[in-house]
């Protein structure tokens, strides 16, 4: 498939869009949603022919909601891609640096560059929907006192210019996406799988964890993932989100799932998959 | 100490303003931070006695952000609390809803509000530094169009007056807090400790999890929490944030983190404390 839809939550521009480049190169056309439910239903009812969901990120911790989806829908992780999270200073063109006054972005984008609005105390930042949204609208309404703060990818698609690259506190900060199918369609990506995410509940007795463990310990089965996520109204399970190295067809890791099955009370593979 | 002083980071009216009553009653004086870095500073200049800080969230996941600074820090953990975060519509007296034409909050809150804007199509959603100022602003510039999206706390405090309790997406959205003191002084809070919290780091190869989660299955303790987090710049080392039940100063406990030293590469604990 040369052109899939795509679909994934927030404005043309966000870093969703940028993982879905990195996942399925520039022909994939992206779909638009605004909420993640939104995004696995146009997935479900064959609107989009994949989904890209961001699943953690490294200051922020696991996408609970996006792990909640997964288990409620049938779909499958064909491969995962991690984005830098990279925050520029963008303005309409022609705007020098010296004339700002104020700053528009999302909350959280404004808050990972407090050291930038500490050196330029004269600078306002102001809260605005989207980082996308706000690249958009300082350029659409020509504002010459003012600048955005977004992706270069939105930079790009709404034709701001960027006056300062990179303008974030921390540099450690990554978000991990998944590509996602639907599990009754033919893989839209394809290749060797390296890595397989489940999610595994038990019930929270000493040793329980212990056990789950061992089934991948006594394979020489590396784990690259466990999480642990309380059950609300059920305070004595626990849910597990685990990642391994290997495939679930072969034979290690499947005899190491039918074991883990055998004391586990739910158990599903979300998939086998590659890094992009 | 009667009435402690309370670093927390947000404005007053925040949901950490919350878990300080919850874990300190109501004369705790809130010392109100920009920043998580700045409220681990207040407290360890001893500007402040204790610091109440987000450590999870059931929708967002882990702040790993307070993870590291609990790292960096003489602190511990004297006691939890979980706070569940209700967004109720606020505005100022007199203010009928019929006459609303815009909310004001912070865009996380309003987007954990969509089913409220979806059944009200009529009402613009307008992004907002944080929620309790937005519930100030509503009441200070006394509009008669608008709205704000709140906590109880926060329309309390700025004499707003609640049209709409609770109208959350999801009512499964808490917010655990820890309460923090400097290790060199003495707990402000005290009483039997019934968890411990630890972060250690083991080299990723197959069964390293396994050996350290056999020094708990081996002494019957139960693990509340498990959380593994990848170091960036080192891929083959983890994180383990992980918590049990017990007190570490307990035998079976203290034998158990003995024994997972002698395989760690590093090893934390944070502190054992009870909920409030």
């Amino acid at each position: 498939m040369k052109q899939p839809k795509v679909a994934f939550q927030g404005e043309l521009g966000a870093f969703s869009q940028q993982a879905i480049q990195q996942l399925l190169g520039p022909g994939a056309r992206p779909l638009a949603c605004q909420r993640f439910d939104q995004v696995f239903e146009q997935l479900a009812a064959k609107k989009a022919h994949a989904a890209v969901i961001p699943i953690e990120n490294t200051l922020h911790g696991s996408v609970h909601e996006n792990y909640d989806l997964l288990l409620q829908h049938d779909v499958r992780i064909e491969a995962e891609t991690n984005v830098r999270i990279v925050h520029n200073l963008v303005a309409a063109p022609g705007v020098p640096f010296r004339d700002l006054k104020e700053v528009y972005s999302h909350p959280v984008a404004l808050n990972q560059c407090l050291n930038f609005f500490a050196a330029n105390p004269a600078i306002r930042r102001v809260p605005y929907y989207d980082t996308a949204g706000a690249a958009r609208m300082v350029v659409s309404e020509n504002r010459r006192d003012a600048a955005a703060i977004s992706s270069q990818l939105a930079a790009e698609l709404y034709g701001v210019r960027i006056l300062k690259r990179s303008i974030e506190d921390d540099r450690r900060n990554f978000t991990r996406f998944f590509l996602l199918s639907r599990t009754s369609s033919r893989p839209v990506a394809s290749g060797p799988a390296e890595k397989t995410s489940i999610v595994f509940t038990v019930r929270n007795q000493p040793g329980s964890l212990f056990r789950a463990m061992s089934v991948f310990a006594l394979r020489d089965i590396s784990l690259a993932k466990i999480e642990s996520r309380p059950l609300r109204g059920k305070p004595w399970e626990y849910r597990f989100y685990l990642d391994f190295l290997g495939d679930a067809r072969e034979q290690a890791p499947a005899n190491a799932l039918r074991h883990l099955g055998e004391f586990c009370d739910s158990l599903k593979v979300l998939g086998s998959y590659s890094a992009r």
